[in-house]
C-alpha cells in the first residue's frame, strides 16, 4: 500500500482508468489531468492496448500521449490510490477482490456494485454477478446524498447517468412523504453519448440525427438502480422509468409526475427541496416557471431542477437535468474521489456551463 | 359560389393560402403543387406581400413563383373553392364569417375553431373570439375519427399537431373503457418547426441545438383541445400534457401513461386499436417491442403507434410518432380537403418515409 | 430476354436492386415505389438476406415488406428488365458479364463502370477490375450531357455524388473555353450519409456532430472520374479535390474556384452557363449573389448553381448544390432508367424540395 | 488610474466587458470568471440594460448574477484596468479615445482597431471609422505573431476568427516564400455561432439545420485583414476567401490552396511551420495526413493544423482548426489581456478539448 501515502502530504495521489478510451473514460482523463491533486495517471484499454491514448483520442494530442496498456487490474491496484472503472457490466464484479481492495480504492463507473442484491442485478442484467463477497462494502456513489457513508469507503458505486438525475429530483419528495410513491413516472430523455463509442448501426449518425426514439420501455436497467434508492427511504417504491434517446451528443433531461398527498401545496414542496439541498453547490433550484435546459449545465458538474404544481390534475412535475457524462458519470466519479481522499469536493469539476 | 362547379367533372378546384410564408404554409404549397385536383394556388401572406413566393423560399425557384398577395379573407373567398388558413391565432375567428362561407370552404389550421366552447378558448388563448356565429358548425378534422363529419362541412378545424398525435394514440383505450381516465399524462416531444418562422432569440439555432427543453407544463393550449375531444367519448377528462423541444427540425413523439382498469390485459389492448384503425391507411400499428422513431414518418402523413403493458405498474405506455408539419399540419388538412370534396382520400399526400 | 417485352405497351417493367439495405438502395426503393413504369421489384442485400426489408428499415412497413434475397446477378438478370447496382467497389466488375447484359441492362451506382482506363481504376480503387470485356460498353451517366449515349446502352456507370456536382457546375466553363485548366479547385462538402450505412466508429453520431473535417486530400477516388470527363473536352485536365465531411445527413456542396480566361467577363459566363443548362429541367441557374443552400435541393434531383466572378482575384467562383443521395446517387440512376427505357425523364423524381 | 495598481502585486485587476451578453461577451465571462488575476467583472449590455446576466444566460445562474450595465465607456475605463469590447463594428471607433486609454486599457473584439487604413475600414465596412486619432497605436493582437507588440499596448485589436486561423495557417508559407502569393485560396467553414445571438430568420434552427450554405464570396470582411496582415511580410497579397455556414454551433476549419514555389518540397513547409510554431503551446502541428477535425479543439484556446504537399497538381493544401468563439475571440481575447499585463499565458485559458 505505498503508493495509498502520497495523498497524505503535499503529495499527489496515482490515479487507474480502466476503460479510459470509453466516452467516460475519456471525459475521465479530461478531468483528471488537471485535477491538483491527481499525480500519474494510468491508461487501461481493451481494445487499443498498444496505442497512445492521443492516437485513440486525437484531441489529446500533446495533452495526454500515454500508451494504453492492458487492463490488469492487479497491476492498477499495486500502483494506483485509486482505479476507476469505466467498463461494461459483468466485468467489475469478476476483477475486484478483497486482495485488490486491500490495495487501492476503486471508483466503478459501471453497474455490478450498485444494487445490493444480486437476484436483482441477475434479473435485470441478464448475467451473473461474481463479486458476492465485496458487494456488501460498496457504498453508492450519489454524493448529495450518501456524503458520510461515501468518506469511508473503499469501494465506490457511482451512479448511472438517469439514476443520478432522477433520485436526486425524487429525493425530498420522497423522504417528506409530499407523493404517493405509487403514482411515479419518469419520462427522461438522453443524447447519444449515452451509448457509448462502440460502432453499432443504431449509433451511427444518419440513424441518430433529425429524429427522436423511445427505448426499452419497462425495462430499462436503471429503473431497479431508482426504485432501490428511493425505497430505502421507507416503503417498496415500484415505478414507470422510459428513456429516450435525443439527436444531441450530451445531456439528461427527466420530466418526472407525481401525484401529491392531500393537502400538500407548492410551498410543501419548496420547502422540501430548500431542505436537502440549498447549501448544495452543484445543486441548483430553480423557480417554477424557470425551466430547466440541457445546455445550462452542459460541461458541469451541476443539477438543476424545478417544478410545476398543476392543481387541475393534482401532479407534481420535476424537471431537472444534468450533463450525463459529468455528473451523470465522470464529474460525479471524481467528486466521489475527492470525497473519499478528503480533498475539497470541488476540486477539478467546477466548471462554468459550456452553454453554446 | 361558381368556383365550387369546378371540381364536379375534370375540372381541378382552385386554392387559396392564408399565411403561405410560414412553414406550414409552404408545406401546404409544396403538397398541393403536385396534387391532380388542384389548379390555381393562390398565395396570401403578411410579411411578404409583393413579393415572389421563391423569393422568400428560395427552394421553390421555378416551382412556385408567383406573387404573396394580401390576405384579403372576401378575395380570396371570391376566387377559391377552399381557402386553407395558415395563420396565428385570433386572426381566424375575425375573418371567418357566415358571408365567407357562403363563397368558399374554410380549413383553420390554426386553433380558432378547434375548442367548441368559446370561454375555454379565451382563458386558454387569452385573446377574444370573433366567430361565435360560424363555430357551431365547425367540425373538428381529425380525419381518421371524425370523417363521416367532415364530408359535409364547410368550415373545418384542423387538429395541433400535439393534439393529432395525442388523440389518436388514446381514443382506442379511452373509447373502449380500458383506462382510468383520471391518470392520463402525455409527455411529448417536438421538432424546433413547431415554433414556427418567427425571428426569436429562442428559436435561433445555437440555442436550440445540442439541448433540449421542457416548456408550458400544465399550461399548453393544446391541453384543452386533448381533453375536450376524448370528453366526447363519455366522460369528463382531465389530463397531464408536457411538451418538450428537441433539436431536430420536424417530428413529434408523444409518450404516454395511463393506469389500465382492472382485469385489462395486452390482448385487450391491441383489439382496442385494430378495431379503429386496422383499416386506416395512415396508421400503422406496430407490435409491441416495435417502438415507433419519428424518422419512421418523416415526409409523410403516418402516424406510427406501439404500446407497452408493464404489468410491474399496471400501466399502458403508448408511444406515436407523426411529422408534425404534415400529419400534424398541412398533409392532414390537404387529407380532410380530399375528404370535403370527394377526391381519393389518399391523393396528394401518400408519400414515403424520407428516412433520411 | 422475356422481361424486357413488358414495357413496350402498358406493362410495367420489372427491376432488381443489389445493395437494397444500403442508403443508396433503401433511396431507390422509395422512389421505384412510386414509379408508374414500374411493376415487381426484386431486392438483394449483403447482410440481410432471408429479413423483410422493412425490418432493416421500418420506415417501410407496408410499404416495403418484400424479402431480402441473396444477391445472385445471373437470377436477378433472369428476372429483372434491368438491375441497379448499389455495392462497394470492386463487386460489380465481377459480375456484370456480356451473359448478364444479354438477359438485362445494368445501372451500377458503385465506380466499378466510371472510368474508362482499367489502369487509373486500380491504381485509386487499390483493387483488380475483372470487367474488361464489357467496360468498354459502359456509358457515364451524367443526364444531362451524356443523354443520347445513355439512350441506347445497357450498362449504365451512374456517376459519383461529388463528381455529378462537380462536373455539371465546370462543364460550361471548360466546353467554352472559359477558364485556366490548370488553376482548378473543387473544395467540397457532404453530409454524413455519403459514408453509407456501414457500423464505422467515424459515422458515430457523438463523433460526426458538432464537428467538421477535412479528409482524402488529392486521394479521393472521384478525382480522376471528374478529370476524365472534363478532359474528353479536349485537354488533359488535372486538378484539386478536396472533400469535407459536414454534420449533416444530406447534401453536397461544392465551392469551385478557377482562373478566368483573359478577357472573360460575367456575361460570357451567364451565357456558356444557358447556353447548356437553361432547358433542363433538374439544373436551376441561380443569378449572381443568389448563392446556393443544400436544404434548397433536399429530396430533389435538382441541382442548383450560381457563380461570381470576382474581378481582384480574376477568378471565377461556382457554388453548386445537390442531393447526394438523389442527384448525386438514386434519383439520377431512375432518371437513367428513364431514359434508357424511353420513360418520361422526370417520371418518379420530379420531386419538391423538403426545404424542412 | 487607481485601478492599474492593482495589477502590481498579489491584487487581482478589475475588467470590464461591453457587449457581455453577446456570445464572445458571453464566453468571457466564462472565463474571466475563473482567472486568478481577475477581480471585479463590470458588465454592458446594450439590449438587457437593468436584468441580471443569468436571467440573460440561465446558465449562469449562482456563477455570475451581476446587473447589467449601460455600456458607458467612460464610466467602465474609471472602473476597470481592461475594457474587452464585443460590439458590432462602428460603436468602438467612436467611443475609445485618448482619453479613455489615458484610464484604461482597451481589448476591442470588433473590427474597428484591426485594418490600419481607415480607407479600407470604409470601403469595406459601409461605415464612417471615427477613431482616427488613436488607430495608429492598435496593435494587431495575434498572439503567437505579434507578442512583443501587444506587450506596450493598451489598444488591442482582436483578430476576427476566420482571420486568426488563416492568417497563423499561412504565415510560415509566406514570410519562408514558399508559395506563389497570388495563388492563395481560403475556402473557411464556421459554426452558426458566428452570427451572433441577434434574431434573424436566417440564424433559425430549422433554416441552418440540415443544410450548409456558402456567403459572402469575395465581400467578406475578413478578407482585407488577411490581407494586410500577410502583406506585412514584404509583398502586397490578394487572395481569394469563401466563408461557408455549417450546422453546428462552434468550429472553424479554413481548408488553404496555394501554388508552391519551384523547388519547394515536404520538408521546406514542414520546417517553416516548426520554425515559428514548435514552441507554441496553443498551436499543434500535425503530421501530413493526420488531418484536423473541429472537434478537437472545441472549448480550447488552440489551433490544430496539418499540411498535404499535392505533387499532381503541385499545390500546398493546409487544414486548420479553431473554436470560433475561443481562440477565434474570446479566449485569444484574454491570451492577450495576459501578455499585457505580463500574467502566464495560459492563464486562465488552459483547457482541455470538449471532444464531445
Amino acid at each position: 500500500m505505498y503508493n495509498v501515502s502520497y495523498y497524505g502530504g503535499n503529495e499527489m495521489i496515482n490515479v487507474g482508468i480502466l476503460g479510459a478510451t470509453g466516452y467516460t473514460g475519456a471525459i475521465l482523463v479530461s478531468i483528471l489531468k488537471k485535477h491538483k491533486e491527481v499525480g500519474n495517471i494510468k491508461l487501461g484499454s481493451h481494445s487499443y492496448v498498444g496505442q497512445d491514448f492521443s492516437d485513440v483520442y486525437k484531441a489529446f494530442k500533446d495533452i495526454e500521449d500515454g500508451e494504453c496498456l492492458d487492463s490488469d487490474m492487479n497491476e492498477f491496484a499495486d500502483e494506483c490510490d485509486v482505479v476507476f472503472m469505466a467498463l461494461p457490466h459483468g466485468v467489475a464484479s469478476k476483477v475486484v477482490t478483497k486482495e485488490v481492495l486491500e490495495k487501492t480504492k476503486v471508483i466503478d463507473l459501471g453497474a455490478d456494485f450498485r444494487l445490493s442484491d444480486i437476484d436483482t442485478y441477475e434479473e435485470w442484467y441478464k448475467t451473473k454477478h461474481y463479486g458476492e463477497d465485496v458487494l456488501s462494502e460498496s457504498v453508492y456513489g450519489l454524493c448529495e446524498i450518501e456524503r458520510e457513508n461515501i468518506k469511508g469507503t473503499r469501494l465506490l458505486a457511482n451512479p448511472g447517468c438517469y439514476t443520478t438525475c432522477s433520485i436526486l429530483s425524487l429525493y425530498p419528495l420522497v423522504k417528506e412523504k409530499l407523493i404517493d410513491i405509487n403514482s411515479i413516472i419518469i419520462d427522461a430523455k438522453s443524447g447519444v453519448s449515452g451509448a457509448g463509442r462502440k460502432a453499432a448501426t443504431g449509433s451511427l449518425f444518419c440513424e441518430c440525427n433529425e429524429s427522436i426514439k423511445v427505448y426499452g420501455i419497462g425495462t430499462h436497467r436503471h429503473t431497479p438502480e431508482i426504485e432501490e434508492q428511493l425505497s430505502k427511504l421507507g416503503e417498496d417504491i415500484t415505478l414507470s422509468f422510459t428513456p429516450h434517446l435525443v439527436p444531441m451528443n450530451k445531456g439528461i433531461l427527466t420530466t418526472i409526475y407525481a401525484n401529491v398527498n392531500e393537502g400538500v401545496g407548492e410551498s410543501d414542496i419548496k420547502e422540501a427541496y430548500e431542505k436537502y439541498y440549498k447549501d448544495e453547490y452543484f445543486i441548483r433550484l430553480r423557480e417554477t416557471g424557470d425551466l430547466p435546459v440541457t445546455n445550462y449545465v452542459k460541461g458541469t458538474n451541476i443539477l438543476d431542477t424545478s417544478f410545476v404544481l398543476d392543481k387541475r390534475v393534482n401532479r407534481v412535475i420535476v424537471s431537472s437535468v444534468i450533463d450525463n457524462l459529468m455528473k451523470g458519470a465522470s464529474s460525479q466519479a471524481v467528486q466521489n474521489m475527492n470525497i473519499m481522499f478528503g480533498f475539497g469536493e470541488k476540486e477539478g469539476i467546477d466548471f462554468v456551463p459550456m452553454y453554446i
